[in-house]
C-alpha cells in the first residue's frame, strides 16, 4: 500500500480490475453461491465507468446530482459489493444520514450472501448505500434508469438557472442478454428514444449465454438495430478487456446530446477461468481448484483470498473518490449560492432529499358535499390529486395511456405533456406499457420526485414485477388503477379486474386503498401523500358513487385508521349484524341497512378502504369497529373473496366474485353477481336468523 | 339479395366492407358502448384477408388445418362479430360438437354487449365459436399468435407424410399501435423472428391513434426497422383502403418461406366518419347524428340499422365460404386415407382436438419409495413430467430459460430443443420472456397442444396477464413454477416469493398445486394431466422434501381431494389441535406432531396441495379433514398469511411469511422467519392450552 506503487496507470487500471474480479471469485465461493462468470466479464467495464467517468462521490452516496449506476443484471451482485468496498462508499442512515462506516466492509464481502451482511445476493436499496436500485428481477434496472434520467431532465429544467447548472446528472445502466429480452427492457427503451433522453447510457454486457445455454438458441435478433429503430446512439465494443475502446464509447456517450446511447460489448462469461463463455460459470462457483488457476491467469497470488493489492485503495481514492469529492464540493458550493438567490427552489430540492412535503401541501384539500348522486372515485380522486399536485411542485405523474379514462391529468404548471421540448411539465405519456410505466415510476422515485401512475386494475398485472419493487425498495411510488371492479361494464372479463384486490393485498409493504365516497378519496389521499417509504396503490371507480351525508353517517377521517364504522343501526342499539366492505359497495351496504331496520334488523355498516391500515390499529380499535361478540358478519366486495375470511369469520357470509366477470351494462351485472341490496338484505337477515333463532332483536 | 346483384367484384367488395363499418356503428351506437373506431378503419383488411385468403370453412370452424386469426386488438370485437355473422360461422358446443345455429346471429349483433349475447364487448373463446383466442389485454393475441405458428409448424412435423400434407395452416394476428407497444408482444416477435416462423403473419393496423391522442407524443420508434431487427419479412400498406396493395400485402406473405411477416398497414381510425383520425372514435359510439353522415359517406340507406344489402351474405359464401368448405372436404378426405395408413398418428390427432389423453398416458407413474432425505419436488416433478410425457406425445413445453434450474427438460423424442431444423423436439427455449412464454403456451393450448412452461415462482408476476387469460379462456396450460419460497435462500428477497400463491389461489378457474413430497407430485400430476379445461400452477420446491413412508401416513392418492389427512395423533385420540400446511412446510408439521406427542398434545397433520380442490368436496369430507369442533390450528406456509384465515378460523394461528424474504443460507432463514420445529410446537401448544386451560387431553 505504499505510494510509490502507483507509478503505471495501465499497470495499476489492470490490477485494480484483476482485483475486483478475485473478490468476485471469491466471495462466490466462500458463499457456496452466487453468480461469478458476469463480475469476472465485464469487470473491466464496470471499472473503467467507475474509475473514469462516474461523477460520484463514495463519500457521500446521496449526493443529489451524482451520476447514478444502476446494475440491472442485478444477479453480478458481488461486482457492485466490489465497487462499493474499494472506492470505500459511506453508509446512510434511514433519514438521509451520510454515516462514518463503509457500506461495505471486508467482513461484509466475506459473508456475501449470509443473514445481515450487507452483501446479499442482489442489490438492495436502502439496505446497502450505494445501491441505486433494488436488481435481480431482470429488465427492471434498465426500466428503472429511463425513470431517473427522465427525473434528471426534470429537475434540470425545473431548478437549473443561468449560473447554476444543479443538475447535469447521467444514468448508467448495465444490462446482460436477459435484461435484453424482457418486455419491460423494451418498452422503456421504447419510451427513452422517443424522449431524447440523451442524459441515458445503457451498457449491454452482452456475453451471449444465459442458463440454458448460447443465445444462439434463442436470442439472434439484432440488439444493434433494434435500438437504432428506437432512436437511440448506437455504439459497440468489441472486447470488454480493451480499455481504450471501452473510454472511447463512454466519451461518444457524453458527447451524444440528442438520444440515449446504447453501448454493446462483447464479453466473455467467466473470463479467465476454465469454464469461460460456458453456462456453467453463470449461477455457481468456480470451485476451488479453478479459482486457483483463474487466479494464476489474472496474476493474483493464489493462496490469498480477498486480496486488495498494495495501493489499490488509494488508486481508487485518486480516481473516482477524487473527482466525486471535488464535483460534489463545487455543487455544494453552488447550491449555497443557490440557496441564497432562490431560496423557495432550494426549499424544494432540500425537502424532496428527505422525502418531506411542502408546509401547507394539503391546504387546499376540502371535503366533498353530500350528494345522493355522486361522483366517480376516479373523478374525485382527480380533483383531489390536482389539488395536492397545486402545492407539491414535484408531485408528477403519468398514464399508460388512459389519462382520459383515469382522470389523473394534472392542470397544474400549464397542464402539458412532459417531451423533449417540455421538460418541467408535470404529465407523462407513458403510452401502451404498464410495465415500464410501473418501473419508470420506480425510478422516478429513487431520484426523489414523488411520481404516480395510472390504469386500470386489470392491468396491475402487467405492471405487478414493477409494483413489487416498489415495495421492496420502500419508495412511496402511487400506483392509481381505476376501472376497479365489475362495475367497468360492458368490455367484459377482460377488462373487469376479480383477483387483483386480493393480489395486492397480499404484497407485503403495499397500502391498498379503495375509498367508498368522495370525502373517504379525500383521507385516503392524505395518508397517501404523507407516505414516506411505502407504496400506495389507490383503486378507484369507473361509475358514480354517492357522497355520504357525514353529518348523518360518521366522519370520513376513520378512513385514516384503515377501517371504521361508517353507521349503526338507524334505530341505534347494539348491531345484529355488520356489513363490511369497500369502495362501491359501501352504498349497497348502507342500502341494506336500511332493508334491515325496516325488518327489525340493527345492521351496522362498516367502511374498510385500506385492510393494511387497518391490521396495524390496536386491538381494542378493532374489536370497537368489529365487536368479536358479533359473528353475523356480512362481507361484499365486487372482487375475489380471498381475503375476506379475516374479518367475517366462519360464521359470516362472503358476496364476492366466484368467477369472472360478464360483457354487460353494470345494471345487469349487479343483479347476475348478486350485488343488490336485496340480496345483501337476504344474506344478513339468514345469519341473524340462524343465530338468533326467528325472531331477531 | 339476388343473384344477379352480383357482378362487378368492386363493387361488391366495397358494398361488403362498407356493411361490415355500418354494423360495426350501430352495434356500438344500440350498446350505446364501445369501439367503432378501429373497424371503420381497418375493414377493407380484414375483409381482404377473409374474404380472399382465409383458409377457413364457416361451417367447420374447428376443423384442425383452417387458418387462424387473432384480433389482437380485441376492441375492435365488433368488426370479429361481423365477419362471423356474415360469413354464417356455425356454433360449436363445449364437447366440440359442431351445432347447426349461427355463432353471432342478428339479434346478437343487435344485443352487442349486453348479458348473454354471443358478442361480448371483447371476444371471448369458447363462448363465441370462430374466436381463436380470447383477447383486449394489449399484446396477448400477437404473443399468442406465436405460440399458434410454433404450433403449427409442430403439428407438421409429427404428422405430415408424403402425400399427406395435413397441417400446414397459416397464422394471422390484427393488432393496433397499442399491442406493438406492450412489452409481452416484443418478447414474442423476437420469438418468431428467431424461430423462423413463415407460416406468421402480423397485420399491423397503424392509424396512430389511441386514447390519449396521437402516438407521437409516445410512440415514434421506427416499428418497421424494428421488426427487420427481430429478422422478420416487413411489408408495407401505405392505404388500408387500397385492396390491390393489401392483396400484395397479402401474397408477399404467402411467398416468403423463411421468415414471419409484418404487413404494416397504415390506416385512419374512424374512417368515414366525421371524427376520423381522433382519440374520439377509439371508444365512444360515434353519435346519431354522425353516424348517419357516415352511412352517407359510404352509401349506405341512413336510416336503416344492421343494414345487409342483398347478396352480401351469398358473396361472403362464394369467398371465405366456398374456398374454405373446399378445403375442409380435400382435408377431410385426406385424413380419412391417412388414418387407414397411419392409424396411430390418425388416433392423435383426434384425441387432441377433442384434449383426451391416449390411453395408457399414466402407465409409467410408479410411487416413489420412503425416504427421509428425500428429493426435490422440482427433480420428482421432472421426473413425473417425463414419465406422462413419454405416452403423452402432444405435451410439449419449455421455459423462460430456466429449464436446469427447474428440472423440466423432456429426455423423449430425442431430448431435443424446437428450432427452425428441428421442428418436432419437444423442449422450447422461451428465452428471459415469461411474459411470452406463458402467452405463447396459451397459443399452443388453443392449437390443441398440451403445453407447459417453466419458470420460478417469483417470476409469475411476469406472466400473469397470460396465466389469467389460460384461466379465463379455460386451457388446460400447466404453469410449472419452482423455487418456490424462501427455500431459494441466498438470492434473497427478490427471488423468493412470498404474494405470488395467494395471488394465483385468488384468481379464478386457475388450480394452484404445492405438493408435500414426491408422491404427492405424482398424484397432483395425475390430477393435472387429465384437465381438460382448466390451467394449473405446479409450484415446486428447490430443496429436497422427505419422502414420507406411506404405509406409516394416509396415502398420497388423497392428494386428489385437495387436503387430507396425512397423519393423525400417534398415540391415536382426537386430535386437540390441527396443523395445516402445503409443500416443504408439511415435514416441518410432521417433526411438530412428534414433539407434540411428546408433550402429550394430539396434532393431526392435514397436507393441502391443492385449496380449489379442497373447496369443492362435499361438506362432509371437508369436516372430516378438518373437524369444526377443533378450533385449535394452525396453519404454516412459507408465504404471506393471506387467505389461511378460511381454514384456520379465527382461533387459530397461521405462521407465514408477513415481510419480505432476505438473503441467506435456508437454514438461518427457517428460524429468523420462524419455520422451525420448535415454534410450531410452542404456537401449537399455546392455543391448545388457551383453549383448554393448562392441562391438555
Amino acid at each position: 500500500m505504499t505510494e510509490h506503487a502507483v507509478t503505471d496507470p495501465d499497470v495499476m487500471d489492470a490490477r485494480a480490475i484483476n482485483t475486483i474480479r478475485g473478490i468476485c471469485m471469491d466471495a462466490v465461493q466462500k458463499a457456496e453461491s452466487g453468480h461469478p462468470g458476469t463480475p469476472m466479464g465485464i469487470a473491466p467495464v464496470a471499472y473503467t465507468l467507475w474509475q473514469k467517468f462516474l461523477r460520484f462521490d463514495p463519500a457521500d452516496p446521496i449526493w443529489p446530482n451524482r451520476d447514478r449506476f444502476v446494475l440491472s443484471e442485478g444477479h453480478a451482485s458481488a461486482l457492485l459489493w466490489s465497487l462499493l468496498h474499494l472506492t470505500g462508499v459511506r453508509a446512510v442512515d434511514p433519514d438521509y444520514e451520510v454515516l462514518g462506516r463503509p457500506a461495505v466492509t471486508m467482513d461484509d464481502l466475506k459473508t456475501f450472501r449470509q443473514l445481515d451482511s450487507h452483501c446479499p445476493g442482489h442489490p438492495e436499496y436502502r439496505w446497502t448505500s450505494g445501491v441505486e436500485a433494488t436488481t435481480g428481477p431482470l429488465g427492471q434496472g434498465v426500466a428503472m434508469s429511463v425513470g431517473m434520467a427522465m427525473s434528471g431532465q426534470w429537475l434540470a429544467t425545473r431548478y437549473n438557472r443561468e449560473g447554476f447548472p444543479l443538475f447535469d446528472f447521467d444514468v448508467y445502466a448495465l444490462a446482460g442478454d436477459g435484461c435484453m429480452m424482457e418486455g419491460v427492457s423494451n418498452e422503456a427503451a421504447s419510451v427513452a428514444g422517443h424522449q431524447k433522453l440523451s442524459n441515458l447510457c445503457w451498457i449491454y454486457d452482452s456475453n451471449r449465454v444465459t442458463i440454458e445455454g448460447h443465445t444462439d438458441i434463442t436470442f439472434t435478433e439484432d440488439v444493434a438495430a433494434r435500438f437504432l429503430a428506437y432512436g437511440w446512439n448506437v455504439t459497440t465494443v468489441a472486447d470488454a478487456n480493451n480499455l481504450g475502446m471501452v473510454a472511447r464509447a463512454l466519451h461518444s456517450f457524453r458527447t451524444e446530446h440528442t438520444r440515449p446511447t446504447l453501448i454493446l460489448v462483447h464479453s466473455h462469461i467467466g473470463y479467465g477461468s476454465p469454464m469461460e463463455d460456458t453456462p456453467k460459470v453463470h449461477g455457481s462457483p468456480l470451485g476451488e481448484q479453478a479459482v486457483r488457476a483463474t487466479k494464476r491467469v489474472f496474476g493474483l497470488p493464489e493462496n490469498l483470498d480477498f486480496y486488495v493489492p498494495d495501493g489499490i485503495y488509494e488508486w481508487f481514492e485518486r480516481g473516482v473518490g477524487t473527482r466525486g469529492a471535488a464535483a460534489r464540493a463545487a455543487w455544494e458550493a453552488s447550491f449555497k449560492e443557490y440557496a441564497n438567490t432562490f431560496p423557495a427552489l432550494a426549499d424544494e430540492i432540500e425537502r424532496m432529499q428527505t422525502r418531506e412535503l411542502p408546509i401547507g401541501w394539503d391546504a387546499d384539500l376540502s371535503p366533498f358535499p353530500a350528494d345522493p348522486k355522486g361522483v366517480a372515485s376516479r373523478a374525485s380522486s382527480g380533483q383531489v390529486l390536482n389539488d395536492i399536485a397545486r402545492n407539491v411542485p414535484w408531485l408528477v405523474g403519468g398514464s399508460a395511456d388512459l389519462t382520459p379514462s383515469t382522470d389523473t391529468w394534472l392542470k397544474v404548471d400549464g397542464g402539458t405533456g412532459f417531451e423533449p421540448a417540455d421538460r418541467a411539465a408535470r404529465n407523462f405519456h407513458h403510452g401502451v406499457r404498464e410495465h415500464a410505466a410501473a418501473a419508470m415510476s420506480n425510478g422516478m422515485a429513487l431520484t426523489k420526485l414523488r411520481p404516480f401512475w395510472s390504469g386500470f386494475l386489470i392491468f396491475s398485472d402487467y405492471a405487478r414485477g414493477a409494483i413489487r419493487l416498489s415495495a421492496l425498495m420502500e419508495v412511496p411510488v402511487i400506483h392509481i388503477f381505476t376501472h376497479d371492479s365489475i362495475g367497468v361494464g360492458e368490455d367484459g372479463p377482460t377488462h373487469q379486474p376479480v383477483e387483483q384486490l386480493a393480489s395486492l393485498r397480499a404484497m407485503p409493504g403495499l397500502m391498498v386503498f379503495r375509498p367508498a365516497d368522495a370525502n373517504e378519496v379525500v383521507e385516503c389521499w392524505r395518508v397517501v401523500a404523507g407516505l414516506r417509504r411505502e407504496p400506495a396503490v389507490m383503486v378507484l371507480s369507473r361509475q358514480a358513487l354517492p357522497t355520504f351525508d357525514r353529518s348523518v353517517v360518521h366522519s370520513a377521517d376513520g378512513a385514516a385508521r384503515g377501517a371504521y364504522v361508517l353507521a349503526d343501526p338507524p334505530g341505534g342499539g347494539d348491531p345484529d349484524v355488520l356489513l363490511l366492505s369497500t369502495g362501491s359497495e359501501v352504498a349497497l351496504a348502507m342500502n341494506a341497512r336500511d332493508e334491515l331496520a325496516a325488518e327489525g334488523i340493527g345492521a351496522r355498516v362498516v367502511s374498510m378502504p385500506c385492510w393494511e391500515l387497518f391490521d396495524r390499529q390496536p386491538a381494542e380499535y378493532r374489536d370497537e369497529v368489529l365487536p368479536p361478540s358479533v359473528t353475523a358478519r356480512v362481507g361484499i366486495e365486487q372482487a375475489s373473496s380471498f381475503g375476506w375470511d379475516r374479518y367475517v369469520g366462519p360464521a359470516g357470509a362472503i358476496i364476492a366474485m366466484h368467477t369472472f366477470g360478464a360483457s354487460a351494462p353494470l345494471k345487469q351485472l349487479l343483479s347476475k353477481f348478486g350485488f343488490t341490496p336485496d340480496r345483501v338484505t337476504e344474506v344478513a337477515r339468514d345469519l341473524v336468523r340462524e343465530q338468533h333463532g326467528e325472531g331477531t332483536s
